[in-house]
């Protein structure tokens, strides 16, 4: 919801005109593109993604699978065909989070897993209130909210990881998602000097940050198997060389493909915040920034992926994905899954973010084919 | 050298002249107060210390040793006293090092152990230029440095520490001080996504970031004795919730009263660093902020020090400074030693800072009673 975003949005509504679909922005600033079908009966079949993207994010995230989404519309025009369902390509506000919590807001408003008030009233890190945002970048549309009930949705995205990579296979066919739990925590210590202040007199709130994000390593280290934790955001205050911080505030983010699992996590590390308060004599709040269990994908819609990436001759496996996708929220409402390509090395949310071509026409051909196979069907 | 800082010069320099000194600015922009002695033969007799403060600090530390200096002046004034010695009252520029590297610098350069040239063109950590600050603010001066060769030099200041206030004791009597190490570490890793990148697969600057500052707090612990150690700021980017770090900024104060002890630390710290670069796979740099090695005073002049707290009944012990103070830069060029009061709880660094009124008289008399016993000396 920058002026950024809204050169991307206009970029992508331009290109939907052009392509002759009917545009339609809901009150959350979702964009959606319509290219009616033959049966107006039929629920459309859905495909998208997102286009924000954090600070220094790369140019794939989310992006390939609106623009993959929009090819598919244009090989289908080229191609002279109309399909028997209409094909809907989504733009799902705020997926990532970076300004306003929780990311994959758009999708979760969408359908229904979010009150649209609470989300317009969310403020920014930077302080901005987001319906204000939205307005001002002019995408506080007035369709309602879950306006298409969608028969599918297919999502196309990069893997952001480095498997399909390392391993060398073109498609990854996601079969669930893992659960996310985001905490921000904010410690109260003392202020004071450096330099005279004895170590055990000490309430170090910078330390004690420290000692939380060596924590969360260790933890993931001992879960093994599929738990994630990462320490991304710190901020101390005064934050000066000779100043024992007297505030510090952090993000935890601990990820897991099972629930029960994810939420042993939370409680060890709950545990751990309140020893840590007890011996360094500082208060520890823990708050809750996002919270999503795991999340199961449709077998069926995903065997089907599987099959078209093998009719094309393309190696595919089955995956987990590690990120958050709108993918998910979509799921609590239809038969849903995701196609993955390579991402090179696994870099993601980093400018050096890079899958190679090929990959990019790969990964689209499976979206067109089912897509196509999807919008053919009848009820 | 902000406007703040510009208008605590102002009112100190209208201070000093209504009490009738004359007023000298160096290049530096130290200031100087001189109350003119019977016999100009004589080398003058320096008090003083500085009015810089850091962001989140409180209202003593410096200010009490300058307004004392002053406080000092006004009251032989009152009693029509001149002494055998000039007293001069002394305002040293950046002696916090909050926005400028090294503190104590005006100290530092007077008694001729930076460059002035190098010191001027110091950049903030706003990337303002020192000379520069120094001439919006009207206190680039063109006395030379090192201007007065003192006879000696008393500083006054608040403890910043518990000890008095612990013990009851009225007067510490500053016999030494710790060595200080600071240093800035730059850690470069890689920017990933937290939820996609297996632990064994990260290069993430925050947590080597954390690593250091348990680490620092473990060598403290383990040293023992005089050794502490902090790490008061850390800076991560891009500091998001979901991205691992792709790099971080830290600082790490060292201090100890031995020489031996803190090389010591400071080669156990680079060890670490060493290793902690090769496991976690980041590039580490550090670079020295300040470095300044413990500091003795001279013991006759502590002696004639409690030999004053004494005779006007106040209880006095002897100390260690771990804060560094101007003083250590004069001890280089004449006899030194330092009177400290107690700060309540030993909050320092901190709005809180708080000396009793009491204490702050006490302190001023026993000021009051060495200078004029210093000031009245033949040669």
């Amino acid at each position: 919801m920058t002026e950024d975003d809204r050169l991307g949005r206009d970029w992508i509504v331009a290109r939907m005109n052009s392509l002759g679909m009917s545009v339609v922005v809901d009150r959350i600033g979702n964009i959606f593109g319509v290219r009616p079908g033959l049966d107006p009966q039929l629920a459309p079949v859905m495909t998208g993604s997102h286009i924000d993207t954090v600070r220094s994010g790369g140019a794939y995230d989310g992006n390939l699978g609106v623009l993959a989404g929009l090819e598919v519309v244009a090989t289908l025009d080229e191609a002279g065909i109309q399909t028997a369902r209409s094909l809907v390509v989504a733009v799902f506000t705020n997926e990532e989070g970076a300004r306003f919590a929780p990311d994959m807001m758009g999708s979760l408003v969408y359908v229904g897993g979010m009150d649209l008030d609470q989300a317009l009233q969310t403020r920014a890190i930077d302080g901005e209130v987001l319906g204000q945002a939205l307005q001002a970048i002019g995408y506080a549309g007035d369709a309602p909210l879950g306006l298409f009930r969608p028969d599918a949705f297919v999502e196309l995205h990069i893997e952001q990881g480095p498997v399909l990579d390392m391993e060398g296979v073109k498609i990854g066919v996601v079969q669930n998602l893992q659960g996310i739990s985001w905490q921000r925590v904010v410690i109260i210590g003392q202020s004071n000097h450096a330099g005279t202040t004895p170590m055990h007199l000490r309430h170090d709130s910078g330390y004690a940050a420290s000692a939380i994000a060596c924590f969360v390593r260790e933890l993931a280290r001992d879960m093994g198997g599929d738990q994630v934790a990462t320490v991304g955001k710190v901020d101390l205050t005064p934050n000066l060389v000779n100043v024992i911080a007297s505030r510090a505030e952090l993000t935890v983010d601990l990820r897991n493909t099972d629930e029960a699992l994810l939420k042993q996590a939370e409680v060890r590390l709950a545990e751990f915040l309140y020893k840590l308060s007890e011996s360094e004599g500082v208060s520890i709040d823990s708050t809750s920034l996002a919270r999503f269990e795991p999340v199961q994908f449709d077998t069926a819609l995903a065997d089907r992926i599987a099959r078209h990436a093998t009719l094309l001759g393309l190696s595919n496996r089955p995956m987990t994905s590690g990120a958050g996708h709108d993918a998910q929220m979509l799921a609590r409402i239809c038969p849903t899954a995701m196609i993955f390509v390579p991402s090179v090395k696994g870099i993601s949310h980093n400018p050096a973010e890079f899958t190679e071509p090929d990959d990019l026409v790969a990964g689209a051909n499976v979206l067109l084919a089912t897509l196509y196979e999807l919008a053919q069907r009848g009820n």
